[in-house]
C-alpha cells in the first residue's frame, strides 16, 4: 500500500478546538497512518451547547448527500469547507424490478471527479454493501486515501482486491476516539455498536461547529464483543456543542428498543436443544460475525464441529478471525469436504443464503443441487435473519423446498433468531438527547423513514424549522448559525453490468423492459439499390413473442401482410427508409394487437444489396 | 341466460340420504334454479360418527386437485364418483417476476376437458380471483351449470360479460344449507365468514361418505353484516360423521384467533376523529363490502359524503348494493366529478390500489398523475390492506409519494385499520373438532402453511397417517375406508398473455429472461444465391444491450470481426447456414464477453439474395 495523498502522516497529538476548557487535552495516536493535524484555530470561544453557537461569519461548511436519502442503500455522503473535501462511506444499493440484468447501482460521482482536487480523504463508517461497495468504482475514478476500523479496512480490502487495485490505495486504520484531518476538517471516530463488528459514528470537526454523523447503529448494551458504543463521548459533544446530528433513519417507524445481539444467543441456545439428535445448519448474514461467534460458541458448548458454507461466509469469517473479531476455538473448525465422517448431532454448518438469494449455498441445498450438502429429515435448520424487502418471495421458496425435504425449519419471527442492526425510537431519542443538536437531518431511509424520524425531533424539542428533510444532490450549508440548501449538484445511480459501469441508462432499461414483457418481432427485407426491387424477404422471426410451432398461421398471415404493404408502396416510398420502416412497423403492429393484444418489439431491417 | 344443462330444474324437496334417523327432515328451495335431487338411495347405514366409516365395499370418490396446492392461488378442486364429476372453484393466480408479461395464471384443464361428459356442474364458494377468476376460460372450453351464492354469482356474470360468453352460461343461486345435486353426489352449501360477503364452505355428500371443503374462511362471531359461520351445521356433519376434511391453511402459521371485521370500524371511528377537518381517502380491497360499509357507515355518522375511485370498487359496489350485500343511505354517494363542490372535512374517497398496482386510482394519486384528486396536506389516507408478499415494495413506493405531498399516511400494522379473512390456528383447530374427520387434507397453502396445518391436526389427535399432503395433479381416492393417491391427472399452469391462453410457454418465458436480463444484438448477413458471396452486411442492430452512441467503438470492432469470420469460411461453410449462425454466434459472443461481462441474445440472420 502506498499514500496516495501528500498529507503529514506522521503521529501527533491533537487539539480540541470547539471548547476551551478541554484546548490540553491529548489524544494518543496508536495503530494508525492516519492525517492527524490540528484543526484550523478559529479565535476560541466559550461554547458549552447548541444554544450558543448562533455567532455568524463562520467558515461556511458544505454537506452534500450523494446517496442513502429517499431510499435504503448507496450512503454517500460528501464535506466540504474552503478547499477542502472529504467522503464519508460509498456504497451500492441493489438494482430493483426495474432494472433488468443490472448487477448492482451505484451514486453519481460526477461530482466528485469535478472537485477532485479538493478531496482529502474517505472515511467509512462500516464493512457493510451499502456503505463500501461503491468505493472500489469510485477509486478508479479518483485518488484518497481510505480511514476505517481495522474490521472495515479489512473488508475493503477483498473488495480493492477483487477489482485489482489494491496496491495503489493507501488504507489507514483508525482506533476509536481518534481524528482523522481532512484540511481544515477533522473527522473523529466514534465506537458504535451495529450488526458488523467496527462500526463508528463520526464527529466531524469544522469551523462552522460539530457535525455528528451516526453511520449505522443501534444501542446494544450487551454487545458480543463487549465493544458497547460510546454514549459518552455522544453525551460529552452534546454538551459542547453540536451544530447538527445526521442520524441513522433505518428503524425510525419501529416504538421501542431494538434487541440485544444476546437475545439471538439465548434463542440459539433453546434451538441447540431442541434439534437434538440432529444437524444444525444455520444460515445468516456473512458479515454478522457477533452472531456467527455465538454459534460457534454454542457448538463449542454442544461438542459440536462447525463447518462453514458460501464464498463470502467464508472470505469474511477469515478476515475476523485474523483481525481478532471472531474467536474460535482449536479443532472446532472442521472442511466442507469431512463433514460425512461426523454424525448429524455433532455438526453445525454455518452458510450463507439466509435471502433465498438464487446462486447462494442453502438455495442450492434446497433445490438437491449442491454438491456436498443433502437435506434429510435428520437437519434442523435456522434462518437467522429477516427478509429484507423484496426477497420475502425468495426465502419462502427455499423454506418451502427445505420443508419439503423433511427438515425443520425455523424460520418465523416467534423464535427470535434475529434481531435488527438498527435504533428503534427509543434508541434515536436517546442519541438525540445526548447529543443536543441545534440541526437534524435525518439520513438512510426512504421518505417515509426520514418523516418519521423528523417527528421523533420535533416531540424531543427540536424546532421543526431546524429539522431539514433532504434529497441527495442537494448542497446543504451551514455557517453555524443557519443551515439551508443553496444549490444543487449531480447526483443520481450509475447503473453497473457486468464490466459495464453507466452504460445501461434509461433507453437500455425500458428496451429491456419491453423485450420481457412481450418479446420481439424482427422484419428483415432485401431491396436491390437503384431498383429498389424487393431481392429478399420479407422474413420474420420472433423470440419471446408465441410459441411459434403453434402460432404459425398467425405469423404467417404477418407476412403476407407486409408483403402486400411493401408492393402497394410507390417506388420513391421504398427509397425513404426511416418512412418505409414506421410503414411496416405500423401494419404489424395494428395486425398482432388486432389478433392477440400483444405488444412486442417490432424491428424493421431493410438490407440494401 | 339459458341453461346449457339438461338436468331437472323444478324446485323440489331434498332427502338427506346420509343418516337415517333425519331422514324425513326436508329443506325448502328458495331464490334457486339448481338441480335438487335427492341422492342416489344406497343401503341405509346408521353412521354416528367417524369410527365407523370403516365399512369398505363402497362406490369410491376421487379428489382431484387442479390448483391451490404449494401455491397461493389458482384454487380449483374436481370430485369425481362412478360416472359423475364435478369441481369446485376455478380461480387465477398472479404472475411472479418469473413470469414476465404474463397477465395471469390458471389451470391447466386438461383434465376436465377429457372427462367433460361426466361434468354435472361447477360449484364456486366465493367471489375472490383466486376462486373465479379461471372461470371463464374454463367456460370456454367445456359447459357446465355454475352454482354460487347471489353475491358470487353477481361477481361471475361480470367476468362472463366481459369475456362475451354470459348469455351461455346457466348460472344457479344457491342458499345456504342447500344441497345440489351431481349425479351420484351432492353439494351442500355452509355459511362461513370471509372478507367477501356470500362465502360459502362445501358438504361434499358421496356414497363413500361427506367430505367437507372450508373454502376460504375464518370465524367472525361479529361479522358487520350478523350472518354468523354456520359452526352448528359444522358440528352436526362432524357428529354424524365426516370421511374428509379439506381446510384453508392459508394463515396456519399464525397463531391465535383472526380479529374480527368489527375490529377495523373500531380503529376508523378513531382515525376519523384524528383526521380532524382533513379530506379522508381509504384505500382497499374492492371485494370486502364490509368494510366498505363499515366506511360508510362511519361517514354517515361524521356525515361526510362517500366518492368512489377504481374501476373494479366502482362494479363491486353495485354489485352488493344491487343484491343487498350493500346498504348506503340515501344521497351520501356522490359522482367523483363533484368532490371540488364540498370541503375536505365533508369528504371520504374510497378507492383501490391498496396493493400499490401500477395502474390504480390510489397510485396515480401518489405519482400527480390522477386527473380529479390532487393530494395536499389537507389529506388523510388510510391504507387499509396489508401489502400481499410480492407488493411490498410497490405499496412503500405509494406510501412514500403521498407523504412527500404533505398527507398523512396511515399504513402501519399498530392502526389496526386491515383484519386477515382466513383462519388462524385456533379457528383451524375449531373446526377440526367440530368435524371430527377421518382423514384430512389441507389445502389452500403453499407447503409451509400444509405443513404447519398437518401439525396442528396431529395435534387434535388426528393420526398422521390419515393425513395427506397432497399436490395438484394428485388423483386421490377414498371408499370410506381408505384414503390413498392411485394416480397422477394432467396438472400445471396455464399462462395467459393478452388474448394468448397457453401459447406462452418455458421457451417464450427463458427467451423474455434472457432479453430482460442482457439485451440482443442482431447480425444480418445477405449471401447471394449460389456463389454464397457476401452482398451485404453484416450489419449489427442492438437493443436493451448497451447505449450504443458510448459503445459505438465496440459495435465496429464486433462487425470487423463477424467480417473477417465470414471471409475466413470456406465455401462449402457458407453453404452450411446452420452452422455458419452458430459460428457468427460463438465468434460474437466471445468477444462481447471478453470486453463486457456480459451474455446479449445473439440472433444471426442470414438473408439469401
Amino acid at each position: 500500500m502506498s499514500s496516495v495523498n501528500n498529507h503529514n502522516n506522521s503521529h501527533r497529538g491533537y487539539q480540541n478546538t470547539h471548547d476551551t476548557t478541554h484546548k490540553q487535552k491529548r489524544y494518543t495516536v496508536q495503530r494508525t497512518r492516519t492525517d492527524i493535524i490540528p484543526v484550523k484555530q478559529q479565535a476560541p470561544k466559550s461554547i458549552s451547547n447548541a444554544n450558543k453557537l448562533k455567532d455568524s461569519h463562520k467558515t461556511p461548511v458544505r454537506i452534500i448527500p450523494l446517496g442513502g436519502l429517499n431510499e435504503i442503500g448507496k450512503n454517500m455522503t460528501v464535506f466540504e469547507c474552503s478547499n477542502d473535501m472529504f467522503i464519508l462511506d460509498c456504497g451500492l444499493a441493489f438494482p430493483d424490478a426495474e432494472m433488468p440484468g443490472v448487477d448492482i447501482v451505484i451514486p453519481d460521482f460526477t461530482y466528485v471527479e469535478r472537485n477532485q482536487e479538493k478531496l482529502r480523504g474517505i472515511v467509512i463508517t462500516h464493512g457493510h454493501e451499502d456503505h463500501i461497495g461503491g468505493l472500489a468504482y469510485l477509486l478508479k475514478k479518483v485518488n484518497a486515501p481510505v480511514y476505517a476500523s481495522s474490521m472495515t479496512i479489512g473488508l475493503i480490502k477483498h473488495k480493492l482486491e477483487e477489482h485489482g487495485i489494491l496496491n495503489r490505495v493507501a488504507l489507514n486504520v483508525v482506533e476509536p476516539r481518534k481524528h482523522v484531518k481532512m484540511g481544515c476538517m477533522s473527522v473523529e471516530f466514534i465506537k458504535v455498536t451495529h450488526s458488523i463488528p467496527g462500526a463508528m459514528a463520526m464527529a466531524i470537526h469544522t469551523p462552522a461547529g460539530v457535525i455528528v454523523h451516526t453511520g449505522d447503529f443501534k444501542i446494544d448494551h450487551s454487545p458480543i464483543d463487549g465493544e458497547k458504543i460510546d454514549l459518552g463521548r455522544f453525551g460529552e459533544l452534546g454538551n459542547r456543542g453540536v451544530l447538527a446530528l445526521m442520524a441513522d433513519s433505518t428503524n425510525a417507524e419501529r416504538a421501542g428498543y431494538t434487541q440485544s445481539e444476546r437475545k439471538v444467543g439465548e434463542s440459539f441456545e433453546r434451538l441447540f436443544t431442541r434439534a437434538g439428535n440432529r444437524r444444525i445448519i444455520i444460515a445468516t448474514f456473512s458479515s454478522n460475525i457477533h452472531r456467527v461467534q455465538q454459534i460457534i460458541n454454542m457448538a463449542e458448548k454442544t461438542k459440536r464441529k462447525v463447518a462453514v458454507l458460501g464464498r463470502s461466509m467464508i472470505n469474511v469469517m477469515a478476515t475476523a478471525m485474523e483481525l481478532g473479531y471472531l474467536n474460535v476455538p482449536k479443532n472446532i473448525l472442521i472442511d466442507i469436504e469431512t463433514v460425512d465422517m461426523y454424525p448429524p448431532e455433532r455438526l453445525v454448518l454455518v452458510t450463507t443464503g439466509s435471502q433465498g438469494e438464487p446462486m447462494s449455498a442453502l438455495t442450492r441445498m434446497a433445490m438437491h443441487d449442491h454438491n456436498k450438502i443433502n437435506i434429510t429429515p435428520l437437519d434442523f435448520i435456522i434462518l437467522s435473519a429477516n427478509p429484507i424487502p423484496g426477497n420475502e418471495k425468495h426465502v419462502t421458496k427455499v423454506v418451502n423446498e427445505l420443508l419439503k425435504s423433511g427438515a425443520e425449519v425455523i424460520y418465523e419471527s416467534m423464535y427470535e433468531v434475529h434481531v435488527s442492526g438498527h435504533a428503534c425510537q427509543e434508541e434515536l431519542k436517546l442519541i438525540l438527547a445526548l447529543t443536543k443538536p441545534k440541526f437534524f437531518i435525518p439520513v438512510h431511509g426512504e421518505y417515509k423513514h426520514l418523516i418519521k424520524h423528523k417527528k421523533l425531533a420535533i416531540e424531543m424539542g427540536i424546532p421543526k424549522e431546524n429539522i431539514l428533510l433532504s434529497s441527495i444532490g442537494n448542497v446543504i450549508e451551514t455557517d453555524g448559525t443557519k443551515l439551508q440548501i443553496v444549490a444543487q449538484a449531480p447526483s443520481g445511480r450509475t447503473l453497473v453490468d457486468g464490466l459495464g459501469v453507466g452504460d445501461v441508462g434509461s433507453i437500455v432499461l425500458r428496451d429491456r423492459k419491453h423485450l420481457a414483457e412481450d418479446g420481439l418481432i424482427i422484419v428483415v427485407v432485401g431491396l436491390r439499390r437503384g431498383t429498389n426491387e424487393i431481392v429478399a424477404g420479407p422474413e420474420i422471426i420472433s423470440r419471446g413473442f408465441v410459441y411459434v410451432r403453434e402460432s404459425e398461421e398467425m405469423l404467417q398471415q404477418a407476412k403476407r401482410i407486409l408483403y402486400h404493404k411493401l408492393k402497394s408502396c410507390a417506388p420513391y416510398e421504398l427509397r425513404e427508409w426511416t418512412s418505409l420502416k414506421v410503414k411496416l412497423r405500423d401494419a404489424l403492429f395494428d395486425f398482432i394487437f388486432d389478433k392477440i393484444k400483444r405488444t412486442p418489439m417490432i424491428l424493421p431491417i431493410i438490407m440494401e444489396i
